[in-house]
């Protein structure tokens, strides 16, 4: 008898309680509790390095921060700050007493809610708390209709509006593809009005200039009122190191800018190995280390107990070429020990994502993103940006990877579920049931938890051979491309204030009239 | 300056070296040790559950043994070893005291050695060590160019060669796909000879009745000598629990005929969730350890002190369909646990692999297979078993999947190997060098560390879109094709004895001579 069959014979069958749907829905609000607002993690993270190691990690970024200095370039307030703060400025050489970036650091929150417009998805940064935002940054999209082209600001919609589709995804993310049909100087008033319009999760806003940090920022006060946002994070900018141990100004007004308004910073160095710092790892885990610290410190300096994220981006690359490379093993070691680092701090970790180089939705772009996508939940990072549609090397926005990507990160709720062990899981009633020799697939410990048992991919196909050649012998990427068209036609947009919406477009319309449009 | 120029100002090319290859070459045998007869893990296990918990799944695997039992069908001899142990035998069904079985296990020993006629190939089993081998069992083949057809003695044979040729893979395994094309009772002499004359390495023999396992050890004492073979393991057999709780003959005069000769039997339950165990993970868990310590029991009972290898092969099942699921994130969570169970029996761990339902070399193929196999190598599997080439949930093995999962298993050794800590690694002579905002391509620590610094793939193109494009646009699939094919026509055997190779021949030439065809 097979479960279908059973549960027929059990009263009621799959189609009648609504099949998947139904299921999901339970799941959804079930004691499992899939399709949260974010993930609670129930399994350890994954600590690779002794204590006596970890050490020798936080003792040489202190001598880079000591011997070597960053620079910060170009912002006379930060450097003001550091002098302030009794480091040693050398015109725009800052070097650090070692623990003075930590002791600065003791006043951001371990843990901080980011909130959505829909409260009930509003997400927890910090902890065992686990977020998934798409990807950030591509000027590329691509699919297997129309092949790689740039991305324009309808692609940037859709992808808001697949990431919104997605029970799987938590945050709708920031820059997901560069809409470059719309002038540089004015795109952030775009984008940001598409994640606030087409989506009601929790969002990022524009760093590529101070005054765009604080459009995104305006926005967000229109959005959640001006005193709300006064006392609450609404909004994250992610802001790079220009790595080797350099921070301009670019960065650090829009870091100022975001903890200023109490808004959340994610600070991240951007290394490959080889080129923007040491070819070995444990050297770029340092640098990293020293890079991150003095820009999250920098955070506090501007506004003590304002949220920062710790940031990483490791990878590697390829010394016959000169390319980078993604999801290789090299950087998704280095996550977990960054994910120590973090703990540490005591800070929240953004960390890794869905990686690869492949210029295809294929079993090269799979096999990079999977190892890289499971250091970062391994590693115990909380927000984990690039989670769906990173292809090409962060240079294309993938239609088909996204939403191949999301279900996995669907697949990642049940593996961070871990195991729970209590008398109904260890089931020894269903073994006193069945005996020795015969099937589970009827009795009644399978029929009482089957609904909840397993994940259910949409995207793997596991039928017979036969079967799946009968109906057209599709690859996982073919099956995507029919996913994400039937997700957008499927998709509705969640109601929004008309007040709201019209006085985000009459700030909008405002900025864009007080500006000629800039194409670079 | 890209690397290739500061090599060539350095005053030697890459080409000059030798390239990919000269790389390879020094990887094998330099202080990084890639390409090794096995892996030694330099990072910890990945241990999920606490101690409380894993008492709770002793406990309920030890209430499973005490009182509902496992049947042992149609071996007297079997029933005799647990009757002189002090089992409680009531026919063919046997109860076992708590403690009873864990009492007899500790006669195995934890680790061994698996000899390989080439000695320098050998691989330990145990411990921190970890191995590599083909997966097992498959009846189709695929590739590409002929799709998917019944496997023969030609495909196994192709196997073997390139799994000799990969420097990733440790072991040429077993049963790597069933040689349709030779009679049901005479492959198992085909597939042994293929695994010693075309490989070098360690190789498993045949369970599927007890003289057929007999045959297998003979052909390993005529490779190695008797005398040698009585002291030293040189062959595995996999035997496979008829879950839930039933050990048949078949198996268990298998598994002592590979005790007896002080060969090791590798003790698998195949529990597919809601079909032969629980449909609640716990419940499955507890099931394994209960199913498997009786296996391993029962070959200390044949011969205490003969190796045996903890096995086990979790899977989950679609509840839609019925059809079984491979790869997906229940059985990865249940292997770490598994891991964390085995070492507390302090036995060598078979577990996972590189599974999934595809059909294809595609993404599905390499998210579900990356997952499951770093699921391997996190829990702590000495001997990981199905580490290439499956595909169909088993039914196939794949030639381009094949050579994408030895790629992988390459990944493999440089994840493991995790990350060194040492003043060279920490690169602090290199921050001195370089300094905050330039590059790091030709400096001295890069130019003394590149060649060794990171993972190569083989399979990976991380290429620029347009270089990738203008060779062709090619994805995984289609370059592993080309792959496979390279190294087939490369292959080269490595030497054998003739008067080996002639009592081998004359051996199997008897034994065929000895018995009708048969067909099932």
């Amino acid at each position: 008898m097979s479960v279908a069959q059973a549960v027929v014979a059990d009263g009621t069958s799959r189609r009648e309680r609504g099949g998947r749907s139904a299921r999901r829905e339970q799941r959804s609000h079930g004691p499992q509790g899939l399709g949260r607002p974010y993930i609670t993690r129930n399994i350890p993270s994954y600590d690779i390095l002794s204590e006596e190691n970890l050490l020798r990690i936080e003792a040489a970024a202190d001598r880079i921060l000591a011997e070597i200095g960053i620079e910060f370039r170009d912002d006379p307030v930060a450097l003001d700050h550091w002098k302030r703060a009794g480091a040693n400025v050398d015109g725009e050489l800052v070097k650090f007493e070692p623990g003075m970036l930590r002791e600065i650091l003791k006043t951001a929150p371990a843990e901080f809610t980011q909130h959505a417009r829909n409260r009930e998805r509003s997400v927890r940064i910090g902890g065992k708390n686990v977020v998934f935002s798409p990807a950030y940054g591509s000027p590329f999209v691509m699919d297997l209709d129309k092949g790689r082209r740039y991305g324009t600001i309808e692609d940037f919609r859709n992808f808001v509006k697949l990431a919104q589709s997605s029970p799987w995804l938590h945050h709708s993310g920031g820059t997901i593809c560069e809409p470059v049909d719309v002038p540089v100087n004015k795109r952030h008033l775009d984008m940001i009005y598409a994640h606030i319009r087409y989506s009601d999760r929790a969002f990022m806003g524009s760093v590529t200039s101070e005054s765009r940090a604080e459009d995104s920022i305006d926005m967000a006060r229109i959005l959640f009122g001006r005193d709300f946002v006064e006392e609450n994070c609404v909004i994250l900018g992610n802001v790079n190191v220009n790595s080797p141990l350099v921070w301009d100004a670019t960065m650090t007004t829009a870091l100022r800018a975001y903890a200023r308004a109490n808004q959340a910073a994610v600070v991240v160095p951007f290394i490959l190995g080889g080129a923007m710092g040491p070819v070995t790892n444990a050297g770029a885990i340092a640098q990293s280390l020293a890079e991150t610290m003095a820009g999250c410190a920098l955070t506090q300096l501007e506004r003590p107990g304002a949220p920062v994220i710790f940031g990483n981006f490791l990878s590697s690359m390829s010394l016959r070429s000169g390319s980078p490379t993604f999801g290789t093993p090299e950087p998704a070691i280095g996550s977990m020990v960054v994910g120590q680092l973090a703990r540490r701090l005591n800070l929240p970790l953004r960390c890794s994502g869905n990686f690869t180089t492949s210029k295809l939705p294929d079993a090269h772009a799979m096999n990079e993103g999977t190892m890289s996508m499971l250091a970062a939940v391994h590693c115990g990072a909380n927000f984990i940006l690039h989670a769906a549609g990173f292809l090409d090397g962060l240079l294309s926005m993938s239609y088909e990877k996204f939403v191949m990507d999301a279900d996995f990160c669907g697949a990642l709720h049940t593996y961070l579920d871990g195991v729970q062990i209590d008398d109904n899981q260890l089931a020894l009633d269903a073994f006193q049931e069945v005996g020795p020799g015969n099937h589970f697939f009827g009795c009644a410990h399978t029929m009482a938890n089957y609904q909840t048992a397993f994940w259910d991919s949409e995207i793997a196909d596991n039928e017979p051979f036969e079967k799946w050649e009968a109906a057209g012998g599709e690859d996982a990427a073919r099956r995507a491309n029919r996913k994400w068209k039937k997700a957008l036609l499927e998709y509705e947009a969640p109601p929004l204030d008309m007040g709201i919406d019209e006085e985000l477009q009459d700030f909008i319309a405002r900025k864009k009239a007080s500006m000629e449009d800039a194409w670079y």
